[in-house]
């Protein structure tokens, strides 16, 4: 059973009105917007990131959420395994610096005790308040596909904490993503669609287009890249489409409509038109879409 | 770091003001109440549970929090690690007949892939509304301490699913328990303080005594015990204190002002006093306190 198919199993399910047919990344719980994500020991992180770090990427990674929904965090459930006192530790300074950070207080939650060596599941559910809450099928054809920051080089630095050398830029990248809480927050209300890119900017653009029942073009030579990353992986084709693909970026993808300038920087990298599927171009020239196009968990 | 390090250094972060600085089962974060419960595999179930079983429980656990605050399920936020197509549709069919069974709709949730092997962590962040929600701490010196159901049948059962032979009944209270939710509505705004008895009577009686800075004592022989339970275990004091011990119950723990009788089924079991501590009586006598109060997770 992968994702989808035990999704729509969830489907079936008797749902809550709010959970939008489970459609998209948070429900509606009125005056609440409601999300959870896991991180798997060795699927979403490696066994050898520092636990301060996980602390903070499973805050990031659900804060980015409700950063797609410009909402104002309200708190976070945690579940919590213990294993490790000395990693428990680690984890928790990590959470905290990112609690602060973006003033997301905890709200409660539960610890469970682990059997000897088994890779920890770590998941919070967090809610947010006064979102403007763009729906991810929200895109209308003619609408252009814009994105924040740069893309890649959280990829770039997971190689990096692997043992590749390359900048430490890179690995902070993949080890302490930037939720954009506040961009979120100027976007929420313009936005006619958005989400965070989580698994990459082609799967996550792909689903907006498909939950529109729209088509998404993506110009490669469009894609914001930082200078560390060019250092590391180059100017090539390989390189943007490594960008495009890598995921655990946790920016804003959003549609406005055409001739629309966001209130925050972005870069223009698509657009939206009738029809399906998703279409890449690189210098002008179509590509065929790549074998994968990110990440695909449970798969 | 055992579950109570672990808790102390929670309660150091940024805390909600419903968190109620961690010491409850539930928090308040208006206009609902909030609570998590996780089960592991290998320490809250059996690797050869029924899927559809853990299903349940996994609900069932979560729904009882509800219930010890006098709530109405809002929906349910699921966190689930894929690993087994058939263990994952037996768990969904359970997961859905607790859901339907209870009018508790799903809110959304987060699936991940888990590593070959790997023990399952399954979960759940619950919503309730409409809650009368007595605190854990609100017992007052002279109150009665009463409990809903009969005690010990999960932990008997527990024995049987271990490969011991019993009734189908106990068998049934450890794989199926039946969250309160009907009494805990009719208890909520009459009791002073009430928990449900996941970790065993002793240690939850003992921890609301805690929790009102007062004593209690509690009178073995006016344990609620079933049938089947009795037939199993039979009527010794052993057998009375494994049922004071065993946790799994599920059953609602709750306080009344002296004199004051439940308006639905219970039985009368102790009594708060001034000073600290736990008394245990049987047959008028005292007893000196077990070595295990009960399970304490994450030691």
């Amino acid at each position: 059973m992968n994702e989808n198919e035990f999704l729509g199993a969830l489907r079936r399910l008797p749902l809550h009105p709010g959970a939008r047919g489970l459609t998209d990344d948070v429900a509606l719980v009125d005056p609440y917007v409601v999300t959870a994500d896991a991180l798997v020991e060795g699927v979403h992180f490696l066994p050898t990131d520092p636990a301060a770090d996980v602390g903070w990427k499973l805050a990031a990674v659900n804060l980015s959420d409700l950063a797609a929904k410009g909402a104002v965090p309200e708190g976070m459930v945690l579940a919590y395994p213990l294993r490790d006192a000395d990693w428990d530790r680690g984890f928790l300074e990590g959470l905290g610096e990112a609690l602060a950070a973006y003033s997301c207080p905890l709200i409660g939650g539960d610890t469970v005790s682990l059997p000897r060596g088994a890779p920890r599941i770590l998941s919070a559910t967090l809610l947010g308040r006064d979102a403007a809450a763009p729906p991810r099928a929200g895109a209308r054809t003619g609408d252009a596909l814009w994105v924040t920051g740069t893309l890649g080089d959280a990829g770039a630095g997971l190689a990096v904490a692997r043992g590749e050398a390359g900048p430490a830029e890179l690995l902070a990248a993949y080890r302490r993503p930037r939720p954009r809480l506040a961009e979120g927050r100027r976007l929420g209300p313009r936005a006619t669609a958005m989400c965070d890119v989580s698994d990459g900017l082609l799967i996550d653009a792909g689903r907006m287009a498909a939950a529109a029942g729209l088509s998404v073009t993506v110009a490669l030579d469009a894609l914001p890249l930082s200078a560390p990353y060019r250092a590391f992986r180059g100017e090539t084709q390989a390189a943007r489409l490594a960008a495009a693909t890598a995921g655990d970026d946790y920016e804003l993808l959003f549609a406005l409509p055409p001739g629309e300038t966001p209130p925050v920087d972005a870069a223009r990298v698509g657009r939206f038109a009738a029809g399906s599927g998703l279409t890449l171009f690189d210098g002008g020239e179509a590509l065929p879409p790549p074998g994968r196009l990110g990440w695909l968990h449970g798969g």
